[in-house]
C-alpha cells in the first residue's frame, strides 16, 4: 500500500490499520477513544482553531504539517497561554501518497516536540478523487492562560511601543516563488516556527503587554488595522524600522505586492507600555526565532482605526488592510 | 454578494465582513481574537476533533452543519464528559452559495444551543474551484470529565450488558438514499442528534458503566468489536432485540449492505455491569432520542475480540469489522 485509499476513511479495518501503523506511530500522545482525557492545571483555557489549506505541501524551510502545528500553537500563544494538547482533523484525497503523507506527520510531530504540545486525538476523513486536494489539515489547541496578565487588542493606550519579532514576508513570499515556480535567490524560506517561547519570555519581563497578535493572512496590515480599530487609536509604523529581507522585498517590487499586506507564519506582534517595551525588545531578541525583533512604531493621537506608515523621507501613508485577495491558499 | 470569493479567504477586509456579518450573527458566544479564553470548571479535559465531507451537504432530518455539532458533542459525551466550547474550522470552495452557508451556520448553532455548547472560535479557508466539494467543517469539542467515573473500551466484563439507544442504520441508509436517488420510503431521516443528556443521564443511574462509544463510521460492528479487542473478551448479540426500522432493514437487503456495518450518528452503545443495566435502560428511554433504546446482547466467556450474531433460529454468525469502504462520505 502507498496511496490513500477511500477505504481508508470507512471506520474498519483498513482505517484502523492506518490509524494504528501511520499516525500512532508518528504521534506518540494521541489516545485512541473518541475523545482524549486530559489533566489540565487550574486557570482560563484558551482554545483556538486553524485549517491549513496551503499549495504545494512542500516548500522551502517547511510543510503543510510543520505550518499546521506552529499556526496553531501560535494563536494559542497570542492568548497569553501556554499551548498544552492538539487535535488533528485530516482530510485526504484518495490516491494521496502514502509517503508524503507520513512525512507530513513526521514534521507535525517534530514541530510539536519542539514547542513542547502534545498531539493527543485526531481525526481522517478520505474523500474521492478531485473532492479535495490531496491534503487539508486542521489543528485545534488548548492552552492554559498565564495568571496575572489580561490581553485584548483593544487595550492599546497612546504612546505604546509597536514591536515586531523579525522580517516581514517571507513565509508569503516563499509559497508564491514555489507556486510559480519563480526562483528569488536560493536562499528564502519560510518563517513558521513556533512562538510560544517568545510569548512567554516577554510576557516575564513584559507582564502589562496590551496584545500579542501573529499577523499571518493579511499580513501586519490586516494585524495592526484589526488592533487599532478595537482600541480605537491610531497608530504609526517607521518603514525604515520594519526587518525586510533584501530579497523579499525585490520579489515584492517585481510582483506588486504590498509586504504589509503578505502573510507570515513565524513573526509575532506585540504592543507594549512603553516602560516595559527595552525589556521586552531584549526578551524577543534573545528568545528563539526573535533574533530580528524591532521596535517597528508606535500607538499615536489621532483618529480611530488609522495606521500610517512613515518612510525615510518622512512621507507619511495609510497602511491600508487588504482588500480582495491577494495570495490564495497561502496556509 | 451571494457566493463565496478566493478573498473572503484572504485576511483582508472582505474576509472581515464575512465574519462579522455571516458568521457572528450566527454564533452568539464567538470570540473574535485569535484564540478565545474560557472559563472551565476543575477538573480532566476531553478533548475530540471530527472532520465532516458528507455528500450531500442537505438530507432528509439534518445537514452537515447539523451533523458537525451532533458528531463532536456525542465524542466528548463518550468520555464522560460534559460537553462545554466548540471550535469550528471551515473549508469553502470559491463560488459556495452564501444562502446555503448561512443555512448551516444556523442550524449549527440550533443544534449547540440544543446541547447546550458554546461555538466559542472559529477559522475560514477558501479554497479555488475544483479544489474543494463545496463545504468541509472541522468541530473540536472541549468538555470536563465527570467525577468519580472510569470509563474505557478496556473495562469490560463477562456478563455486562450492551445496550444501543435505538434503530440502527438510519443516517448511513438516509444519505445513500439521498445520494444515489432512490427514495426508500418518505419518512427516513438521519438520526443525528446530540447525546449528552443521554450520557449523562445514564451516568446518574449507572456510574459505573463501562464504556460509551457511538457507532458511527463502521457502525455497530466496529464498534462492538473495537470494545471486545480492547477488553479481550467476546460479546454475543441477539439479532432480534436489535432496534432497526422496517424501511433501513428493506433498503439494506436490496443495496447488499449488512446494516450493522452502517454509520448511525445519533446512536449510543453503552457497556453497563448487569446490575446497574436496568437503571441504565430506563435512564436512555426516558432520555431524549432514546425512546427505542434496548439491551441487544452481552459481554460472554470466549475468545478474546470475537463479536457474534445469534438469530432467531438460534444460528450464530460473525458480526464482522468492515473491510474496505462500504459508504465514503456517510459524515
Amino acid at each position: 500500500m502507498d496511496k490513500i485509499l477511500l477505504a481508508h476513511g470507512s471506520g474498519g479495518t483498513m482505517m484502523r490499520d492506518l490509524i494504528e501503523e501511520v499516525f500512532v506511530d508518528s504521534f506518540s500522545d494521541v489516545q485512541l477513544e473518541d475523545a482524549a482525557t486530559l489533566d489540565i492545571p487550574v486557570g482560563k483555557l484558551a482554545l483556538s482553531t486553524d485549517t491549513f489549506v496551503v499549495s504545494p505541501l512542500f516548500f522551502p524551510g517547511g510543510d503543510i504539517g510543520h505550518l499546521a502545528v506552529c499556526g496553531t500553537v501560535n494563536d494559542v500563544a497570542t492568548a497569553g497561554a501556554i499551548p498544552l494538547y492538539l487535535s488533528v482533523g485530516f482530510i485526504l484525497e484518495e490516491g494521496f501518497p502514502l509517503d508524503d503523507l507520513k512525512k507530513i506527520l513526521a514534521s507535525m510531530a517534530e514541530c510539536a516536540r519542539e514547542a513542547g504540545v502534545k498531539i493527543v486525538t485526531g481525526d481522517t476523513k478520505v474523500v474521492d478523487k478531485g473532492a479535495a486536494d490531496g491534503i487539508f489539515i486542521n489543528t485545534t489547541g488548548v492552552g492554559v492562560v498565564r495568571d496575572g496578565i489580561n490581553l485584548s487588542a483593544a487595550n492599546c493606550q497612546v504612546g505604546d511601543k509597536i514591536l515586531l519579532s523579525g522580517t516581514l514576508g517571507d513565509h508569503g513570499i516563499t509559497i508564491v516563488s514555489q507556486r510559480e515556480g519563480m526562483g528569488f535567490g536560493t536562499t528564502l524560506e519560510t518563517d513558521a516556527a513556533p512562538l510560544n517561547q517568545l510569548v512567554n519570555e516577554v510576557l516575564d519581563v513584559a507582564p502589562a503587554t496590551r496584545v500579542f497578535r501573529d499577523p499571518t493572512r493579511g499580513g501586519l496590515a490586516s494585524c495592526l488595522n484589526e488592533i487599532a480599530d478595537a482600541s480605537e487609536v491610531s497608530m504609526l509604523v517607521i518603514e525604515d524600522d520594519v526587518p525586510i529581507n533584501q530579497q523579499v522585498k525585490g520579489a515584492c517590487e517585481m510582483l506588486g505586492y504590498d509586504v504589509f499586506q503578505v502573510a507570515n507564519e513565524g513573526k509575532m506582534v506585540a504592543i507594549v507600555p512603553a516602560d516595559q517595551a527595552d525589556a521586552a525588545l531584549k526578551a524577543m531578541q534573545s528568545a528563539p526565532y526573535g533574533a530580528d525583533a524591532a521596535v517597528i512604531g508606535e500607538v499615536v493621537e489621532g483618529a480611530a482605526g488609522r495606521v500610517s506608515l512613515r518612510n525615510a523621507f518622512g512621507a507619511t501613508r495609510i497602511m491600508d488592510t487588504l482588500v480582495g485577495e491577494q495570495l490564495p491558499r497561502i496556509c
